[in-house]
Order: structure tokens, then sequence, then C-alpha cells
């Protein structure tokens, strides 16, 4: 027999890890700990099964330990429960939870991929019989069993996340009346403010409630209902709570056992999935990665890094020297219609860190078409793009109906090897009238930032409005009939194919801010200006589009 | 007034160029001279409005002569042909044709986007009067309006490029009885046999005749209807013919005037898209550029880089030295219910250029969803990767019915920056059950490449059955039910799940070439048998799917 394997959790990085280190070592012996029932399910379909979407329960399970077993030779016991390891003497307790016996295994060496755990803050009520949190199977079954047998009519989902939207999503689907509360201004943290308005937008022609800013201060049960009561002194009444507000990384087995463990609890490890013990690598949710775009360390709880952190760290313990180079965060949501999809840094972060826009980087709202805007079915985007001085994307955030994570598939791919807004503009990309335009959205915001990094056009930005000089004049170059529809207060109008012969009208000595509908014949007209010898002119990114989305 | 600039076509290139030179130089003089009625039409809606998918014949046209002249004060002269040039005077020759009249332009810079036009040879009958080919604005007036008027009941497509297939679904889905001709073995010639494969056998379940591996000999046309023999000596009687054999640049106007030309009548230009005159300028289909891939040279007449091409020959132009740092010629077409997509080289042109399999570069085929399984909706494709023996990606075509072309892109992004297989392993991209899995088919395929090159793996194609050394035992280790499917002729069966204890049943001294459905499993097998002991194992890459499309 070869070396002995010990893996602690049975799901994304743990069942990757074994079936990899099975194909890279046929001797090694192999272990498998899981605490719950379950190995190997879809974590990610658990919000769909209970929406209906996905029929079948048998449909999460991926693998089972029998298959993981007779494929692998994996010896998988589930219901084991790793309660303490003894790093100097390569031991382990493991607590076998259905016969309640506790037993030791040694190792030669340990993977750590026990994943995260729903935060259960102590809010007064928090344990009422009709409050769910969502993670796993015995989860997903309470859910469904109190879905399908007692029937609420109205939920609040608390926390606006990835998971609770998708759960506000599946239980609208069921018919249900829906309220989302979120602690903070937006929805999905991982895009910034004036792209979550388009999904608060879209929520509330979805008719759900949307409580944003607000916190829940208790809950209160009674009679099948909860009375959830909120820091603001808004109440709701409703038959059933979800709770997703967080997670945090179930490290306590690695921090009890002396290894390093950092701020936020995650795992640290080095680029080979190694952690402060030779001989112990984690991998998953719980450990702390290197932040592709800054350097610095992050954590990132998403599947596709901890499936690729299982193989790379299989690949490490049968003997190769394979880095994990780092994560991006590139991420996708489906919230009812809509895709919210997102890659690297946001401009929120960017501020908390200091950075100052137009200073230390630049961003880009482009709103094109899916595809080919004279083919059917032809849907907007809002693809933002955001870049440094130099030009370097730092990350890009897509809201939209069709072809939406594709681009920023294409942004995280160009992002790997330091792409910046000018090699944007150079991507050749498949076109046919039914998947894209001869110039990609992708493309297109590459020329939108070029343009500003040239200097070929100066960018005024949705929330410069609040402090714009009051000298400066807004300039609507859009047709009479679309300011029917709204405009921006105490703009003039010309429209675009009109200025060359009204430009007479303006004022060489004043600033305008010029805007259209998206951004493009606000540039068209900006360089018209520009050239023609005024030299304040700014192109409002984004056009009315983003404004009025933003703050109307 | 600035410099005076004359452009040589409306469409893609031309009104593209003629767009970015005003937003640069708003004084220059820019004049636009189009031989046909119409400029900026969308050449790639034409299809669709024949077959009605596109209903408005006014939504094929993009700009109009008028918006051009108000938005971007062009001087638009339709049905106005550039007849000749003289360089050494910058002059041309203008023919004002609905008025017959030859007159006189200077030009301080000139731009030719003349596009190219379709084939046709002298075949006897070529010129009948239900014999049609597609290219601008008056071709699909007259189509649509002999579809319309004479309802034609059956057409022969001749050829089975993306044109040719984009009119055999549009006809098809007008309900004619459609016919496929084509000389080559295969339709879709940027991709290589295995994967047209999948397309012919689409085509025959739509009940779409295919003729391939032959030409067409005559037409004989009588009484509405015309008879067309092929080379082989089969025949078929059709109420109409659609011709898309192929195109040629139309680079006449440029020979004539003495500019450089390549052996395919392209035009030569430099990376900032000049001729070998300093004042002319080149770009779209006419012109020659560089393989981004290769290096050499070569013509891709593709609406993407004809309309990058424009803007960056607009920059010159305007002053800057901006290069067009090559093409790569990624596309994709719809075909009825599949897309077909493809970027950099294929394998053909590798094996044309005297390169060997094996020696001078690999292919994986993966056979992944479009999105995770258990996620309703997921749809198969057929992904290949072409790479030389450091991993360096040179091409890429993908098949299938959704997210197809996604997968091209990243990768199209990827060989932009000279990425490897080991590169496409690392790629992070969004993941949520409706649009991926936590490892994408991209991930997938780098996986598979990365195991080849490591040798981990080594892979055996479809096509090295035809010369396999006949010792070699072929095994099958899907389940005996799976067989009840098809098998190929020989093969032992041995499921994946019982190979490590009837591992006893095979012999170690022979070589086995395993495989199972898709090559996942033959994987696992395979692995197991070299780490037993076993030194000759192959595992069938795309395994019995990829065997049974291309060889049942
Ligand atoms: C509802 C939901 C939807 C999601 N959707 C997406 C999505 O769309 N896209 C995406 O990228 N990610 C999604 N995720 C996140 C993704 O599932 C996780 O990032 C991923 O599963 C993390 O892998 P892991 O191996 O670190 O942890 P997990 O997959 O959670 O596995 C950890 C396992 O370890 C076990 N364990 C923990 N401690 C011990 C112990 N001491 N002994 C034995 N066993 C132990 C746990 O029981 C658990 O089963 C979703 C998650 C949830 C819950
Ligand atoms: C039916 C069809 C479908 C297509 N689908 C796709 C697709 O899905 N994806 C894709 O990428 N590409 C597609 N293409 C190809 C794409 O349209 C071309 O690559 C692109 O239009 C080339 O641009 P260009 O400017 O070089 O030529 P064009 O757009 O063809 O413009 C050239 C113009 O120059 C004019 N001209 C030529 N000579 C003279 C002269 N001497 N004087 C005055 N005018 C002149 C011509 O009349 C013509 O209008 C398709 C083409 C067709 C016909
Ligand atoms: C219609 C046509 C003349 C338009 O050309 P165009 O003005 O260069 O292209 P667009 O309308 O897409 O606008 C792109 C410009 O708007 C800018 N832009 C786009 N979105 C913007 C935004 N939100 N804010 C600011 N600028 C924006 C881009 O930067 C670009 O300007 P630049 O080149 O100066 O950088 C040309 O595309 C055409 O003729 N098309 C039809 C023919 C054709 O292509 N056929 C083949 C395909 S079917
Ligand atoms: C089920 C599970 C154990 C499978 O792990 P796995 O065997 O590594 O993954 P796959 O079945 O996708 O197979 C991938 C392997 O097949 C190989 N492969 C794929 N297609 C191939 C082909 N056509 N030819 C040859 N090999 C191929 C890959 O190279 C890879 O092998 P490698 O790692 O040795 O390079 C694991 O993915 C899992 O537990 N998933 C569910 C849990 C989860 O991820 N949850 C979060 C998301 S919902």
């Amino acid at each position: 027999m070869g070396q002995k394997v010990i893996i602690v959790g049975g799901v994304a990085g743990g069942a990757s890890a074994a079936a990899r280190l099975r194909r890279m070592d046929e001797q090694a012996e192999i272990i498998m700990l899981e605490r719950g029932p379950y190995i190997s399910f879809a974590n990610c379909g658990l919000p769909y099964y209970i929406g209906g979407t996905i029929e079948e329960r048998s449909a999460l399970l991926v693998q089972t330990p029998e298959g993981m077993r007779s494929r692998f030779n994996v010896d998988v016991r589930v219901e084991n429960e790793a309660i303490s390891i003894d790093k100097e003497n390569k031991k382990m307790q493991i607590k076998d939870i259905k016969n309640n016996k506790v037993y030791e295994e040694s190792y030669d060496v340990l993977i750590l991929s026990p994943g995260s755990t729903p935060l259960k803050p102590p809010i007064p009520g928090i344990d009422s019989p009709n409050i769910f949190s969502l993670w796993n199977i015995p989860d997903v079954d309470r859910i469904k069993s109190f879905v399908d047998n007692v029937k609420p009519k109205s939920v609040a989902v608390i926390g606006g996340g990835f998971i609770g939207l998708e759960m506000a999503e599946n239980l609208h689907d069921l018919g249900m009346e829906v309220n989302v509360v979120e602690m903070a201004d937006q929805v999905m943290a991982p895009v910034d403010f004036e792209m979550a308005q388009i999904v608060h937008r879209h929520m509330k022609t979805k008719k759900v409630g949307l409580y944003l800013g607000d916190g829940v201060k208790s809950f209160e049960y009674h009679n099948g209902a909860t009375k959830v009561t909120l820091q603001s002194g808004k109440s709701l009444e409703v038959d059933m709570v979800i709770l997703s507000i967080g997670i945090r990384p179930q490290s306590e087995l690695a921090k009890n056992a002396g290894l390093e463990i950092n701020q936020r609890n995650g795992i640290v490890v080095d680029q080979f999935m190694q952690t402060s013990d030779s001989s112990i690598y984690a991998i998953g949710d719980a450990v702390e990665v290197t932040d592709f775009i800054g350097g610095g360390k992050t954590m990132i709880p998403l599947a596709g890094p901890a499936n690729k952190q299982g193989r790379i760290c299989a690949d490490n313990v049968a003997g190769k020297k394979v880095p994990f180079k780092g994560s991006m965060g590139t991420s996708v949501a489906k919230v009812f219609d809509l895709t919210v999809s997102a890659t690297g840094v946001n401009e929120k972060t960017l501020k908390r860190d200091g950075k100052v826009y137009g200073k230390d980087y630049y961003t880009v709202l482009v709103h094109p078409n899916s595809h080919a805007g004279y083919y059917p079915g032809a849907l907007p985007m809002t693809l933002k793009v955001i870049f440094d001085m130099s030009g370097k994307v730092l990350g890009a955030q897509n809201v939209g109906y069709d072809g939406v994570e594709k681009r920023i598939d294409v942004i995280a791919t160009a992002i790997r090897f330091n792409a910046t807004v000018f090699d944007l503009t150079e991507l050749e990309l498949a076109y046919a009238p039914p998947y894209s335009s001869a110039k990609d959205p992708v493309n297109m915001a590459g020329f939108v930032g070029e343009n500003i990094l040239n200097g070929m056009e100066k960018p005024f930005q949705w929330h410069e409005f609040k402090d714009m000089n009051p000298s400066f004049v807004v300039l609507d170059v859009r047709e009479p009939m679309e300011r029917e529809m709204g405009y921006i207060p105490n703009s003039i109008n010309i429209p675009v194919d009109q200025l060359r012969e009204r430009m007479v009208e303006l004022d060489k000595s004043k600033t305008y801010v010029v805007y259209c509908a998206v951004g493009i014949r606000g540039h068209a007209a900006s360089r018209i200006l520009v050239q023609s010898g005024f030299e304040n002119i700014y192109n409002l990114i984004g056009g009315f589009t983003t404004y009025s989305t933003v703050l109307c």
C-alpha cells in the first residue's frame, strides 16, 4: 500500500481531490470523511430543487459513496466527523455519528475541504420552527417538506446575496409572496450599486418586496407565522423565513490543531495548497487564496475554485508541484429573468481600499445588445469594465438577459493574461447575427476605455451629478421625442444630427455634459464639439439609461 | 477644410472607417463611393430576411445615406462606382451609374473597402432565371420576390459554407424541400471532418438532401424547373438554385491601379492597412492579413475583422499609428438547431502544411454538457482543441446547441495571449447551474490536453482505427446495457467499476485501446491499468460518441 491520505469533507473540493488523487496514485489508501449523510452533492442546485425546476432529488446526488468506492476505490465514511487532529503524531480523532463512537486514524497526508457554514447570528427568535438556512441535503429536505406540507404563502428572505436571490426566485416560482431584506443598500455584493439597481428594478416588476439598508431586529413566532421586525421599525408577517446573510469558513478543526488561520478564520495555505503543517493541505471555501488581481489575500467561496484546488492539491499530494495561482471571483447568478455576472475587483472595493476614480482607475459602462439588433430577440445588457490608468483591466460586471456571462468569461480570460482595455478592442470574437455584433460588447467596452485613456473623450459618471459645478450645462443630444420618456432636469436639447448647424447656440467658454440614451451619440456629439473649439466637453457614461436606472 | 478622403465601398469596412474618421477628424472632407444603391446594410442578416426570421426589410439597413450625412457629415454617393485610380496624380475616375456619367475626383487619402463577390464559374446553364447568388440588398430583393411570387417548392443550394447552410435553413423554414451540394467531403470548411459529421447528421434529421464530394456539371432550365446534373452522374430537379460556392476579393480596381496584389487576388497591406501606395489604404474582405496563429498571410472575409480594420485604418488616416495585429478567423454560424463555431487553425490545414499528428500537434475532443447536467436543458457539445507539443493552443472548434460560441470566444481570447492548454485548465469562468459546470468545458479540454502532454494518458484518435495494429485489443469500459446501443466491433467489455477485480482477465503484454461513451471513464480506466503495470494503454479520445458519429 502507498501513502495513507485522509480527506475531510466529501463534496466539491474533497470529492474532486479524491477522484484526481486516485487517477494519479492507484496505490494510495484514500479515506474520505464526511459529517453529513451525503457526498458529492450539487450544492449549487439546491435552490432549484425547492422551486421544482430540478424535479428529481436524485439529480442532486452527483456521486454516491458506493460509486466513489467502486470507481475510485475510496473508503467513504459518511456521518463520520473529524473532531481533532494531532499533527505532531499525524493522527486524528473521528466521531462515527451513527454509532456515537470516537475512533482514531493515522495519516500520511491530510486534506481539509470542510467548506463553510451559514451564519446564524443571535437574533431573538432565530430558532423558530419556520426559519431555515440552506446549505446541504438535510437542509433542502427540511425546506422542501415544510413547503410541501405546511404550504407557506409568504416568505422573508434575509440576505440579498446570490443564494438568497436564488431562493427568492424559486419560492416565487412556487407562487409565494416573497420579500427580501438586505442590510446593505444593494443586493448582489459582487456588483456595484448602479448594476444592482437594475436587479432591484427587475425584482420590483416581479412584485418582490425589497427592504434595502435594513437589518432584522427580531423574529417573533406565533401560531405558524413569524413577525420579522426590522431595525428601521418596519415589520412583516410571513409564513416562512430563509436566512442567507453570509457564511463563515468551517475552520475550527484546523484552528484547534494549531494550523495558521487568518483574521477571517480562513485556513492559510501556500500556493501548493499546503497549510502551515506540510502534511496537511486545505482547499475550498475554508481557505484564504491569493487575489489574482491585487496580489493580496482574499476568500472566494465558490465551486469552480474549490474543484480546481481539489485537483491541484491531489497533484501535489501525488508528488507534483502544481501552484494554484489565485482567484478573481468570477461568478454568475440567475435572478428571475436576469443574469448577473462579475469578475475581478469592483468599484466599491477599490474605493474601500482608498483608490480614487479618475486618479487610480476609470470605469466604462456600455449598454449593447446581446446580439445584432436586426435579428429578433436581441436584449440589452449593461456591461461595466474597470481599469487602471495604464489600461489594465481590474474587473467587469454585466447584467442582462442573454449572453451576459459569455462576456464576463471573455474578460475573465483576458484578465488572466493581464489584458488592457486596448487588448479588449482587438479581441476577435465569434460573430453571426444570432450571437453577437460585428463589434462585440467586449470590444465596445474596450473602445470606450481606449477613448478615455487616449483623451478622445472626457467621461462623466452618474455619481458626479451630485457635486456637479452649477455652471456646467447638461446637453441632451437625443431626439425631442425621446425626451418625452424622461430627461435630466435643466438639460437643453440639440439632437446630434443638428449639432453642426446649431452649434452657434452654444457657448465655447462653458462646460457641457453631453448625453444621449447610452453614450454612442453623446460620443459622436462630444467629438464634434471638441474638434470645433469647445474645450470642456464631457460625455455621460451609460447615458440616460444608467442615469435613470440609478437616479430616477 | 482638412484632408480629402475618398472611401470606396460603403458597408462593413467602409462605413466603419467613415464613422471613426469623422470622430477623429471633424475637418476632413469625406466622400463615400458605393456602387450599389445602399450603404451600411446588414449583409449577415440577409438570409434571415428571406426566411422571414427578420420580418422588416428596413431592419437590414443599419444606416442610410441621409443618416450618414447628418450624423457624420459624409458625402455619400450611392450608385457611384470607382472605375480607375491614377495614383501618381492622386485622382480617380468615378462612374455615376444612374446618370451614366464618368467624372474625376482628386484625393489626399484613399480607403478601399470593396469587399468580395460570389464566384460564378462557367457551368453550362448557370444564367438560368431561377439561379441566384446572395450578397447584397438587390440580391435579397430578387430572391425574396422570386420566393414570394413563384413559390418554389424545392431548392438546390450549391456550396456548404456558412452562407449556403444559412440559406438552406431559411428556405427550409419556408417549407421548401432543400438539397445541399458540396464538392468537399464535408460542409463548413472551418471545422474538421469529425465535427462536420455532426452537422451532416443533424441536417439529415431535418430531411435535407446532402450531396457531399460532388460538384455541379450542368444546369438545365426547363419550364420553371432546373435539372442539376452532378459530376457523379446523379441529378436533381429543383424549382430554384442558390449558388454559394465561394467568393473572390473585388480587387480589380486596386490591381489595375498597380497596387500590390497577392496570388489569391488579395490586396497586400502592411500592419497599418496601408497598400503599396502610402496614400491608399485597404481593408475588409479584399485584403490579405497576417494569420495571428502561424504568422503567415491569409484572407479572412468576415465582418468582425472588416469593422475593426475600418476603425484602425481611420485612426491611421487621422495620423495615429495603430497596427492591426492579424486575424485568427473566429467564426460562428447557426445551422438549423446547431451552432457551429471555430477559431484559429484546424487540423486539415495543419496536415496540408505537412504537420504530423503526435509529432507536431495533438488534438483533444470532449463532449461536455452546455451547463450542469442536473439543471434542466443541459445539451451536449463537441469541443475540439488543437495544440502544439509545447501546449500552445492553435485552434478550437465547437458544435452543439447552447453555449457553443461562448467557449470559442473564451479560447479565442486565450489564443490572443498565446495561451497553452495548461492555461485553459486554470481559467476561472463563471459558474452557476444554468450556465456551466464547476469545471467548464474549456477547463475540461485543458485537463485532457495537459494529461496527454504530461504522459498521463496516451490518446487514441478515431482515425487511428483504420491502420490499427491488429494485435491491439479494444476494451469497452461502459456498462453492458450501453453496448446494446452499439459498440466498436471486436471490443471486449469490462465496466470500469469492475476493472480492479477483473483485471486478471487482461494480459499485461498486450496493448489496449480503452473506450467509454466520451472519454471520462476511459481515462479513469486507463489510469487504473497503467498504474497496475499495463504499459500500453490508450484512451479513445471522444469515446464511442465520436467514433459512432464519424464511422458508423
Ligand atoms: C445553495 C447553494 C448554492 C450555491 N451555488 C453556487 C453557484 O451557483 N456557483 C458556485 O460557484 N458556487 C455555489 N455555491 C458554493 C459552492 O457550493 C461552494 O463554494 C463549494 O461547495 C465549496 O466546496 P468545499 O469543498 O470547500 O465545501 P463543501 O462543498 O461545502 O463541502 C464541505 C463538506 O465538508 C463536510 N465537513 C465539514 N467539516 C467536517 C468535519 N470536521 N468532518 C467531516 N466532514 C466535514 C461538510 O459536511 C461538507 O459536506 C453554492 C452553495 C450553496 C449552499
Ligand atoms: C449573406 C451573407 C452573410 C454573411 N454572414 C456573416 C456572418 O454571419 N458573420 C461575419 O462575420 N461575416 C458575414 N458575412 C461577411 C461580411 O458581410 C463581410 O465579411 C463584410 O461585409 C466585409 O466587409 P467589406 O467592407 O470588406 O465589404 P462589404 O461589406 O461587402 O462592402 C463592400 C462594398 O463595396 C462596394 N464596392 C465594391 N467595389 C466598388 C467600386 N469599385 N466602387 C464603389 N463601390 C464598390 C460594394 O458594392 C459593396 O457594397 C456575410 C456575408 C454575406 C453576403
Ligand atoms: C452603422 C455603422 C456606420 C456604425 O459605425 P460606428 O459609428 O463606428 O459604430 P457604432 O454605432 O457601433 O458606435 C461605436 C462607437 O461608439 C462608441 N461607444 C459605444 N458605446 C458607447 C458608450 N456607452 N459611451 C461612449 N461611447 C460609446 C464607441 O467607442 C465607438 O466609437 P469610436 O470608434 O470612436 O471608439 C457601421 O457599423 C455599419 O455600417 N454597420 C453595418 C454594416 C456592417 O457592419 N455589415 C456587416 C455586419 S452585418
Ligand atoms: C463527481 C466528482 C467526484 C467528479 O470528479 P472528477 O472525476 O474529477 O470529475 P469529472 O467526472 O468531471 O471528470 C474529470 C476528469 O475526466 C477527464 N476527462 C473529461 N473528459 C474527457 C475526455 N473526453 N477524454 C479523456 N478524459 C476526459 C478530465 O481530464 C478529468 O480527469 P483529470 O482530473 O485526471 O485530468 C466531483 O466533481 C464532485 O463531487 N462533484 C459534485 C460536488 C460539487 O462539485 N459541488 C459543487 C458544484 S454544484
